[in-house]
């Protein structure tokens, strides 16, 4: 049960902040705004603050696309990881709503909710299934038995600012369904519409990456 | 001794460069100012720093809501505690002096203190207890028995930097009543009035983090 | 065979995500664009990503002045280098291939494939040159005996950072042959006429490198 | 010889790298220059980069003022340390004229050397004296006994950083003579008149920070 509550944390600390981060951005403040760069740092920093909080507790998938990429690579149960995601999805609904209460007077011209959406399906869609494949190659590597494994919640969560700065552009970045799901029932509409495709390509990319590292692993050659 | 000595040093450190970074961010510079994120990396890396200098002499609370935190765990004996707190928050008045020697002719636009303020009572309320909340538990995580301890220093820093991200619009982010208080000193009239949130919304998110954290941590199982 | 595969990988991905924050940059978006301080970032965090994912397969060269550099310091067989250098290429083709998809309604005003190029002849060959020197300079620093290998990925993907903040201004930033090569085939025009300099320059600061931490190098003195 | 040469390898790099940031963030670019948050990125990672390459090497003190600093601390003889600060302020002087060479035709609209200087004495004099103060406590810390020294380089780096983002818009921010001797020659004028002041601040600093160490540091209690 620990381990579910751990996801259920982390992953509304992913939601709260990274959409938060999004959400203030458009607000007025002293400062020049955090910009892309700034958002692209929240996500990816939330990322490594919760990988070495709860990483010993539940490993911080904190993504139902990781948990559906560990359960194809056999790293956890059919039933914990239902539940992981079950937890995850809680947890963002959780994070939008605490957001909610702290964005909806706050005047932002960005977003209120930092929910995803697109303009162009096929690119968005290559770019989802693309960014998950490449932020699960980091997940499944440098997490792998002869990797540096102490240093996984830095590269994981680096790379997730890598995937940022180059996808919010195109998507605004979800390549995890339960960070869409959230801010979608907050916000409604088309980002309810367009919801589908940020559950389906992260999963994609999600399982390709698992063959992927599988084919490529020396650990498993041994 | 020492370690109180340490204490100062540290939060002195980070007042003196977390606000600064404020208050030079409005002077006139041969490039753009750092902005938002700028202040927010400042915030952060002080942390950074001062964990890696200081960290094995005193932990490197430097914040008077971790002390709260740690008691409540049963990890600070109360008097070390109360020497703790009350050396933090010297640390941070001398720290604000030596900011005001530097800033008071430097015709900044922004602010002349970093002194914390909000408009709206709730959503500021909300934001620090949330945010203390968050920073307590990484700083509970990344610390405790199976974690990798030696990457906390970095975690810690980097997740401030995140809540400053997020929080700057709010309330300028305090998440730590010693860093309230300094510039609030020196600032005086609103900043004054307003203190008290600053003092006891940190303390709160300190408490719960503290419950919340004894309650998933799997070594505690043990 | 996977060591080649993962060179090919980490090279693709090197490729898209480094080119792709520089088109994306160039596109509308809800915040400000990440700038070149952003291009900086997504070049050096992809070796970040990369090293801690396919190190322990291949050493995460994904350059062919890396390889070239490996080759006269021998660290690595030449057939090997010459194997590591045609994925390295095949994958930056890849990469640019992917780009091209995601970039070609995009709108950008930036670029459309990330391609690199000059105006003054002399500039950019003493900075490319130079540039790599220092890279080189650090992978085989932060890669030797004595050095904590572990941080040689963060070290040397934050290099790359450095590089990108000084140079794009210049070239854009090569000081990886493949990386010039896979968007000159898809940019054509100058970039390819241009692409000369971007083969040599870093082949010529990688050989320079290998020499020179030679001579300076204590554990080689033992 | 080799660790002087190191010293002046290192010391070339951090002038080039991060004067270099300073000069083309004026020159005209497809994307927003890096700004003051760029400059401070440069010199805080080019001494991430140094310190993990050449650190085993010399200890990568690449500042006389750190150089002074470990002299009062008995951590290094008197012949090293003056031959230290001889190849740093060489190294410093090589890497302002490789800078010369790519900055001279630039058309860079803020500087062409990155020379320090400053309007007001007493806060330049103060912002040099404390911030330097700051960055050796770091050094000192992150390399004593007992404190996880692999992660010294990332925590002086960063703290470097830290204080280029106070301190850029009161004089640059030197910290470091050798930084400051070599853009000044190429810059001539004030620069040069000033530079007493970026040789006796700094060393000030130091001096002050190596007894404040021996004060707190729980190890030379032992």
């Amino acid at each position: 049960m620990r381990k579910y509550v751990a996801e259920l944390i982390g992953t509304m600390v992913l939601v709260l902040m990274g959409c938060g981060s999004a959400v203030f951005a458009g607000t007025v403040q002293p400062f020049d705004a955090v910009g892309t760069l700034g958002v692209a740092f929240a996500f990816g920093l939330s990322v490594v603050a919760m990988a070495y909080t709860i990483g010993k507790i539940s490993g911080c998938h904190i993504n139902p696309a990781i948990t559906l990429g560990m359960l194809v690579a056999n790293k956890i149960s059919g039933k914990d990881a239902g539940m992981y995601i079950l937890f995850q999805i809680i947890g963002a609904i959780i994070g939008s709503g605490i957001l909610y209460v702290l964005a909806k007077d706050s005047g932002s011209t960005t977003t209120l909710t930092g929910a995803n959406g697109y303009k162009d399906l096929v690119p968005a869609f290559v770019a989802e299934t693309v960014f998950t494949f490449i932020f699960l190659l980091v997940v499944f590597g440098s997490t792998s038995k002869g990797a540096p494994n102490k240093f996984a919640g830095l590269a994981i969560g680096l790379t997730l600012v890598l995937i940022h700065i180059v996808c919010i552009p195109i998507t605004g970045t979800s390549v995890n369904p339960a960070r869409s799901i959230g801010p979608a029932i907050f916000q409604g509409g088309e980002a309810l519409s367009q919801l589908w495709l940020f559950i389906v390509a992260p999963f994609l990319g999600a399982i390709i990456a698992a063959f992927t590292w599988k084919a490529i692993d020396t650990e498993e050659a041994v």
